[in-house]
């Protein structure tokens, strides 16, 4: 093995890495022959139970996010590739609880078709499903894996505020309203400094000289806008936040999240979050609620992502409300000071 | 500028960091001027302060540690270079509640000189101040910055378990005696698959081969043990856990880290989090807590650390109380399932 990853073979990369949640987590149970990994407890009568999945190497996301006010389950598919619909199925009879069930579905081609498949299925064997189609990335219009705009970090804010909503016992058709609500309410946009590598393919995804950056980049490596040169983080900030707000222009109270893709350094984060932070001031707008970290990667690629929601009061009560998963967790009663 | 950050200048990254944590966090008070990180309510009466401080690069290291539960002040320097006496006396004021003030030192000989020097004139100024060295690595004894062991991943359990102490209102001999039990039973040791690139010098800090790995791998960059070949994440496993083994043997209920050093990612860490703990069945022992993430970074080094530390029923104990920082998180009653 030449390739400088830590793994034991490409082939056993989801295996190896569901074993290692399993250990270190046992607030939640892996299923490893379906491959989903469940709140250990499912399912919970009478809640509608979320469900989401995708591609391996956007790790926190999904299985990260699978526990108390959050997701009911996660199916991995291999690095960067849809789970399958047997995944899906499986993983939506096991928590449903009587009150149906969500599909948190990021707008890739692959994701979609295996999703709605899995989704018909379900309804066959008699449970509810509602399905939200997660397409934040302002970048592009249709790209290498999607019809339409891509998804991305804005599916971390729709699984924590569903996650929420849904706790209270809140019916299914409500969930699914306000996850779409949530999406429609968020836009991100990405940049990257360097490519990271498909542990299949051995090398990076695409190359940037050392003088470049990619505009609009998705979480797969997959093009991006354009290509420009690099320059201060204020200005790389300024070329993001403008192709968000040119989108939908930016007020009032925001959720953000500056994004690391996995590669980047925190202290560089927190440098483009102050970034962040100023220009919405300049507009008018206030992050009131924000993260800063690695949360939807892409492997190892150097570069960031920020997402930006809108928010509403309920939005605002519903991302406070406690969560529990071993990528996202906050008690609503915390000590502070 | 060519070097690929995201950054404004290198002279500016401490700066503009500490202006992202001060938007990104309300529950922390930055201190510009002086470059202290503060819990927002510092100083809190009769209750031992807890400061820390290094060189910036390794966040969430100490910064992000910074709130009820862990530190109350922390001190970053340039990238990978000491705070200065200045800074920590301020730091150690700022959060004298007369209780006195505990010193978290990672065994650096810049940092522990600095905090000496700290830790004497605050003497003069009749504020009490006791200190604990963190030294956990087993890798080198002595290397190209320190006397002796250095001080790595353990930090992070000290601070949280020294911090959950005082919070009790403990008295200061207690809290210090305690840190340096944590320090005694913990062991760490690192691995690198490539060097980060401190921005000051434009480049990896050294070379690897595309089929080398760096054993014993310091978080600055520093040499290690020995390079050997890569090899498939059980191996790597083995030679990291032998290494700390031989030191100390493992048994019994252990705390583990599973450390990413900044570029590796979040997939590849739980791979290693498996073998983790299958090694420490093999040795009779289990790992009850752990964390598993980028918590004691190297700017983006990629690479892990795995650290131990044998508990008892007190330790377990305090490690399990809440937490609430930007970089560590949870509440004593939180829900589960």
């Amino acid at each position: 093995m030449v390739m400088k990853k830590l793994i034991n073979s490409v082939d056993a990369i989801v295996t190896d890495t569901l074993r290692g949640v399993a250990a270190a987590h046992p607030s939640l149970r892996v299923d490893f022959e379906n491959r989903v990994i469940y709140r250990r407890n499912a399912p919970h009568q009478g809640k509608v139970g979320l469900v989401s999945g995708g591609g391996a190497g956007h790790e926190p996301l999904h299985g990260g996010f699978v526990g108390y006010g959050m997701l009911d389950a996660a199916c991995p598919g291999e690095v960067f590739t849809s789970p399958v619909p047997d995944q899906m199925i499986e993983a939506s009879k096991g928590v449903d609880g009587g009150a149906g069930v969500l599909h948190i579905v990021k707008n890739y081609t692959g994701d979609v078709l295996n999703f709605e498949m899995a989704a018909e299925l379900c309804a066959d064997e008699g449970i509810e499903v509602a399905s939200v189609l997660v397409n934040d990335d302002v970048a592009v219009q249709d790209s290498l894996y999607t019809a339409g705009r891509r998804g991305t970090g804005a599916t971390l804010f729709v699984e924590k505020i569903a996650g929420a909503l849904a706790e209270t016992g809140a019916p299914l058709a409500e969930v699914a309203r306000l996850a779409q609500e949530v999406n429609e309410r968020s836009r991100s946009f990405g940049v990257a400094l360097s490519a990271g590598t498909v542990p299949a393919a051995g090398k990076p995804t695409f190359d940037l000289s050392d003088t470049e950056i990619e505009l609009g980049i998705g979480i797969h490596g997959e093009p991006g806008r354009t290509r420009t040169t690099h320059r201060e983080a204020r200005e790389i900030a300024r070329l993001a936040m403008d192709a968000v707000n040119d989108d939908v222009p930016l007020s009032g109270d925001t959720l953000v999240l500056l994004n690391g893709m996995g590669g980047t350094p925190l202290l560089e984060l927190y440098i483009m979050y102050g970034e962040v932070a100023a220009y919405l001031e300049e507009k008018g707008a206030r992050a009131v609620r924000c993260l800063v970290g690695n949360y939807v990667t892409s492997l190892d690629m150097q570069g960031f992502s920020v997402s930006v929601c809108r928010l509403t009061d309920e939005l605002t009560r519903l991302w406070d409300a406690p969560v529990e998963t071993p990528g996202l967790r906050w008690a609503a009663d915390r000590p502070h000071g």
